[in-house]
């Protein structure tokens, strides 16, 4: 990961102003899952090799570019605990800085010739396009399968890709790199569940971005959804599923009887089973401390405060 | 053109909904000229081929997803005599179907094997990028060589990028890909001069957007900067320079000093000269038809009238 860390930081650096610099920012802070997901990944079938360098560093690149496009997308002021770019430069810089971004990463993928990498990227990119236009889509009345789709595009192609992508550099058999892919997909839907759950129920300063979020964009996540349809408190609300503005005024008191149901339980519930899932996929696969690491890494993605 | 637009046709109807239609009218009534520069390009050195073909509708998708980036960064309403992107269905949809759009044409490049054109893309993408945050920043004040700088990277790039792609899906040698992406570079330059020209002197249905947009963003082209810096009727308009609103609410008048002053007929003067420049590197290529319709459309890039 250091390698992986100095070699994106030497890509960013080489920027020309004040795109560098504004980069450089929103790269500090992350948690680094996707490059991670493609070393550990590549790891299980072969040692340490360049091509898994940098494909974990394409990989990095594609989310964060992604996340300033969200930001744009949904206003947001914070992100990693700091300002975004469109709250600091505007929309103007905060979409150039994601084209750009993009822009990178396949240069990194065409350089180093990692072809079926920059495959699994590009698939990845138009499924997370598609994901988010699904949920800007008719949001306040989604239901649970229409939400594990909308988290399977959005979230979980990419870090599927990612594992994909790792397998790959690390010359798995084709059998293999669609378990690897298969693994992420699992884990990429648990990963975004405990997400949705932390925007109701985090702590404002650890998540780096505020509470209620998803509510305020019209996002109905999997604990609304559960709370609104299943728990006897979620029913006061249905008179205003058709009216965001109102709504929006009784966000606070819908959250505080959200947190008092059984609605963030079994949203983590549907996590741990995903969770779950994920590492039974790797049970096929052959021992190594690799492996370890990546059935810890579905355990974590659960735990995770942040 | 036929294949290109049939091809580009079908890719944008394999798209899922909602983004295939909205794609489908964005792709409707642009000029096409990225893809007839890389066709001709190509033309020069060999018989069409389908690698030509799939550069071209390439190109077409990388230019239309960064228009249709430009229109939620310059907030546009009008593009090509239609609604944008942002206007009819908001920002959120607008910048996923860029990215959606970029995705689109990496994968076009991709399945064919087509990586050194990519590259070609890959890199002015980027000065793309880089062009049009250098436009953002302290953009009343710019001078002549500043906005050169600006417009070879914002629009010169990829035109550049096109012709070096058809050179090379042609099979050209090194040497002639060269000429090609300066041939390229400074008919783009051309071509930007007349697009701003355009902007303060065109016919609104004409040219499908409404005039005197670039000043309301804040943008000083190059008729702009001659008319302030070097006619008589334009130094009345120096203490409004620092201040945007002011000049925003002189703006029906500048333009109609503008247009009396020499700013146009200057303008289009240098527009020439670089569209004379590219017609001498074409003079050391060999004849073909192909090469008498780049030097036609290098007299028709600054005849336009839309």
């Amino acid at each position: 990961m250091i390698l992986v860390e100095r070699e994106l930081m030497r890509i960013i650096s080489q920027c020309k102003e004040p795109l560098s610099t504004i980069l450089k920012n929103m790269f500090t802070g992350g948690k680094r899952l996707r490059p991670k997901l493609v070393l550990l990944s590549g790891l299980c079938f072969s040692p340490v090799n360049l091509d898994m360098i940098y494909s974990a560093v394409a990989t990095e690149l594609i989310h964060t570019a992604s996340l300033i496009h969200d930001d744009v997308i949904d206003e947001s002021c914070f992100r990693r605990n700091q300002p975004t770019i469109n709250y600091i430069h505007g929309n103007h810089i905060a979409v150039l800085a994601g084209d750009y971004a993009f822009a990178k990463a396949f240069e990194v993928l065409s350089v180093h010739n990692l072809h079926r990498c920059k495959d699994y990227f590009v698939a990845a990119i138009q499924e997370m396009c598609h994901g988010e236009v699904m949920q800007a889509v008719d949001n306040l009345s989604i239901d649970e399968k229409y939400y594990f789709k909308i988290i399977e595009k959005k979230t979980a192609s990419l870090i599927s890709a990612c594992c994909k992508a790792g397998a790959v550099c690390g010359k798995a058999s084709e059998k293999d790199v669609e378990k690897m892919g298969l693994y992420g997909l699992y884990l990429g839907c648990a990963f975004q569940i405990v997400d949705d759950l932390l925007d109701v129920i985090g702590d404002e300063v650890e998540v780096g971005k505020p509470v209620g979020h998803d509510l305020e964009e019209g996002k109905v996540s999997l604990p609304y959804i559960y709370f609104l349809r299943e728990s006897p408190l979620g029913s006061k609300y249905h008179p205003f599923l058709n009216d965001r503005y109102r709504l929006l005024k009784v966000k606070s008191q819908l959250i505080s009887d959200l947190k008092k149901s059984e609605a963030v339980n079994i949203s983590y519930a549907k996590a741990e089973e995903f969770s779950k899932k994920a590492r039974d996929i790797l049970s096929e696969l052959p021992e190594s401390v690799y492996k370890k690491l990546l059935v810890e890494l579905s355990f974590e993605v659960v735990k995770r405060k942040k």
